[in-house]
């Protein structure tokens, strides 16, 4: 890994504020949920593995300083930190899940046991410092799986950033790319700078340059042409929602990349973690897409770049129907279509 | 029109300085052929009928000062001044249709006619008026041909900026769209910012907004998602050259959003005068590519967005094959499929 982009230090925090790459390589240690919060609403950290790891340790930091003497009331609290840090965000699956699994070490335990806040915030943090530690496995064995569709040679194309810095290390789409890489296959990768808030050309370009890597940088209207001129043997991306169907959220350009991949005979791949696959939402109709700041668009490091009054569309997510997707590539093995009776069976066989 | 992209007055060339926009309405008064070319280059005026426009004046600037005594050596200059402007940027077919239609009015005068270098002169500015003012009239005609397509509240999709600031006046796409308006249609407008240069949200936005127009900017990414969830009614684009069969050279994305649009089922229309088509180039691979300036990726307003030492690639267009194309709307109707046999006959109709 280039960085740790999310460590728990000394009762702290500690991500890198992802807003100053790639000028800076500038680490915050937030120590209060609220902070934590702001940071995942300005996307200081992103990206869905991360996010799930920060909202885990978010609710540690969340009921550290908790006066609660009892186990209902404690409770209680971690619900109410969960739910504040639910709203930060509403696209990625991982965060929800993270949270879910964070109020589960409250909520299931034996009422009889007669267990106290204080024991109870030592298996919040165990419980944060698993899920970082199952998602780095997880990023292993996704690029591992991965790797196996990669020949010597190929050129990939990737979108926004699914690297180390979306994850709690070795990233989901970029993990398959690092893994060939130590296989000692020779990869190229085209990156689109996925505007509006650049993290492909700001994140994956500089986290693929520092590991060696060949990268050129595109921009997004770009991708189609780079295609067509038949420069592109794959495309792999992350994603930050999957339905039960197959159809995945990921950042916006995700379904025009898919579109074009498929016209221009490119295999298309998602890669990610089964905590990002959201089996109760049967369509990606249904997965919430957050519509976030026009400024986003308007404006670009404090310079206007649109006239004033100029209306604006800014989803940060779009859907790509699970048709245009030739497999999704999971910790637990490469799903391949039809996903709605294969995903499925990734829940249910025995770990 | 809301402003005039480009005059002769007093001797000069005229032009909207492009890069100011759109925070600074501020003209350039050019004299000198050198500056006009590095206008060209630096697109403080771009647009292919701008381009055709711009560079007839430019041949005038170019040899004012001659002291040819003689049609032979005059005919040499112009040449020249001519082959100089032809390499300021290498796609828009209207730039060379107009120097050839100006050289041709040196290389065509009947060398027994015994005309001296000063009535060339200003036959040479006649002819640049001629270039202009067809202009105008070849836009209010796209305009009108193209607004037979439009119906009462369609929201349109354009990308880049085909309008008035293209063209000497009115614009191609944009001309449609303003005599939709004018018919008394209800017309919105998403419109792609069009990186790298953002001519969208600089230009197109600016010039729709000034004509009270309803603009909703988003990210290139965007216009899939936008059209996936059956926002858009059609796309209409300009042109930099189309080839004999239909193929279409415009700014880098209008392939993606062609693609886009056949996938969902959206028309894609082309709107550009007969002066773009190059009857003499059969397919679009034939068609040159400018490759920009990597400078233009890796900053943003100025500040960079990306690690030093990134490869970048940055075609400044791309080739839109012919069977993505509904129809290509010209000052002399609209042209259906096969391009092949209906373009042709473009041209070999009387007018």
């Amino acid at each position: 890994m280039p960085v740790n982009p999310i460590e728990w230090e000394e009762g702290k925090v500690k991500i890198i504020d992802q807003t100053k790459l790639p000028h800076k390589l500038d680490f915050l240690y937030i120590d209060r949920v609220e902070d934590l919060r702001e940071a995942i609403r300005q996307m200081k950290i992103r990206g869905a593995p991360a996010l799930g790891v920060a909202a885990a340790f978010g609710v540690v930091l969340g009921v550290k300083e908790s006066k609660a003497k009892d186990m209902g009331s404690f409770q209680e609290e971690v619900k109410k930190v969960c739910g504040y840090l639910q709203s930060s965000r509403p696209t990625a699956k991982n965060l929800f899940w993270a949270l879910d699994r964070m109020y589960r070490v409250v909520s299931e335990v034996d009422a009889g046991g007669n267990i106290s806040p204080d024991e109870l915030k030592q298996k919040l943090l165990r419980e944060a410092f698993r899920i970082m530690n199952e998602d780095i496995n997880c990023n292993k064995a996704i690029g591992e799986n991965g790797s196996f569709l990669i020949n010597d040679g190929d050129v990939i194309l990737t979108h926004c950033n699914a690297g180390v810095l979306a994850t709690a290390g070795y990233g989901t789409a970029l993990s398959i790319i690092y893994k060939a890489k130590g296989e000692g296959k020779r990869v190229k990768v085209y990156v689109d700078e996925t505007r509006p808030l650049l993290q492909g050309a700001r994140l994956t370009a500089w986290e693929l340059l520092r590991e060696g890597i060949e990268v050129v940088l595109i921009c997004d209207s770009m991708a189609g042409e780079v295609m067509r001129e038949g420069k592109i043997d794959k495309v792999i991306v992350g994603a930050d929602r999957v339905a039960a169907n197959g159809d995945v959220a990921n950042k916006i350009g995700t379904y025009s990349l898919a579109v074009l991949a498929k016209e221009n005979e490119v295999p298309f791949y998602v890669a990610c973690p089964l905590s990002t696959i959201d089996i109760s939402i049967p369509l990606g109709e249904r997965i919430p897409i957050e519509i976030r700041d026009k400024r986003e668009v308007t404006f670009f490091c404090g310079k206007r770049c649109a006239p004033e009054g100029v209306k604006v569309y800014n989803p940060a997510f779009d859907i790509t129907p699970s048709g245009y997707i030739s497999a999704i590539i999971t910790e637990k093995g490469i799903c391949y279509p039809p996903y709605k009776q294969n995903l499925y069976k990734f829940f249910h066989r025995r770990k």
